[in-house]
């Protein structure tokens, strides 16, 4: 079974959600059958690359409320932070433009180094006051993930590596229905919206266990004699 | 797009199946988003371990021939794979027990090395006289595939290792209808059986890449205040 995680980096609640499906899925009887997969979602692509704002004026302009009252507000979302077993800032933080690192996730994606890259970026960015928005910070946590140094190096200066990769992601998040997230797709037919409670995820991991009997394929190229196969009975001799 | 392609390192048709779909792949124009995975289907799951057999014997009695016979079926079956741009040892190979192959194979698809592994091994074993049945030969294959050598033989060693993903894979091929292989599966809804030409694969991917708009997704947790997520106007605050 596939579930597919789309998320961003300077999403508190990607941080979160995270945990709280590692914990459902620890729970899920069929777990070693689970595949894991990070997809792109950028929750303020316009915000110029190379620039970063403190997190709490940021707040505090967008949602017209004061720079004491987005503290109180990310004082909240600790508390919920720590439930999960993490660590999480409630101030000191930064936000800027996430392009860059979703290209870096899929690259990581090749080597089987996504799972660790996120964990280390979700670590710098909302428990160690480590900017993500930086290159050379970027190219420190992928080392520490174990990929190598130079082609991490090359991915970061090539604009274009990975890039269609996330534009991709994005294009399917909106198809899916994904106007926020966290959000997570099982085996394509099932979906949970948001950081819910770790049950929340068991339960949507035993639904999709349970409807995983497939529809019939549709075969395309028939039997043709081309189509040479082999079987417990041996193989179709040319 | 996903791709799946149930296969076994032993199947003939497998090795030249794979050069077939990579050059109908080769050919289609959203290449880049298309994602390979390899499931694990072994032709001879009862033989014993540890043994192994040579191949033109062992085929002369399974179809009731001649060794004479076996030979010149199996330079028919060396002028696809030649057609294909692979080398075929007609004679001189090899047949024993693939399962500790993949879970081997399941293991690199964690490093993100499955493609290096599958590809050294099918050398080894249909171009190469190098044969597979050997843990040494096995370790060998993995660490130039860029697996780490201490892992790959705790993995070996481990008889549990992996064993419940290779049987799953298995449950899963039953399941989608797959007698054979190799068999390759698109998105869960397209099926392709057998080393077809390339321009079935290329067909099947574009059949598969225009029925590409989802079924909606079931929700499972709705929408409860604990499902908190970010959007482009902001998080949710708790």
């Amino acid at each position: 079974m596939r579930v597919e995680i789309w998320s961003d980096v300077a999403c508190p609640w990607c941080y979160i959600g995270k945990a709280r499906f590692e914990q459902g899925l620890a729970a899920f009887a069929n777990k070693d059958d689970v595949e894991v997969v990070f997809r792109s979602f950028e929750l303020d692509p316009q915000y110029p690359k190379g620039q970063t704002v403190e997190v709490l004026p940021m707040l505090a302009k967008k949602y017209g409320m004061s720079v004491e009252q987005a503290k109180q507000a990310e004082a909240r979302v600790a508390a919920n932070a720590a439930d999960a077993g993490l660590r999480y800032l409630a101030d000191g933080r930064d936000h800027g433009n996430t392009f860059d690192i979703h290209r870096l996730l899929h690259f990581a994606k090749t080597r089987g180094k996504q799972n660790e890259l996120l964990d280390l970026a979700y670590a710098a960015n909302f428990a160690e006051e480590r900017s993500v928005y930086d290159a050379e910070r970027l190219v420190e946590l992928a080392v520490q993930a174990g990929l190598d140094e130079a082609e991490v190096r090359a991915v970061l200066a090539d604009e274009q590596a990975f890039a269609d990769a996330v534009r991709e992601d994005e294009r399917e998040a909106q198809m899916l229905g994904a106007n926020g997230v966290p959000f997570f797709v099982l085996d394509r037919k099932f979906g949970v919206s948001g950081g819910q409670p770790a049950e929340v995820f068991t339960q949507a991991l035993e639904e999709a266990w349970a409807a995983r009997t497939p529809e019939p394929l549709k075969v395309v190229g028939g039997t043709a004699p081309e189509g040479a196969v082999c079987g417990p009975d041996g193989c179709e001799i040319p």
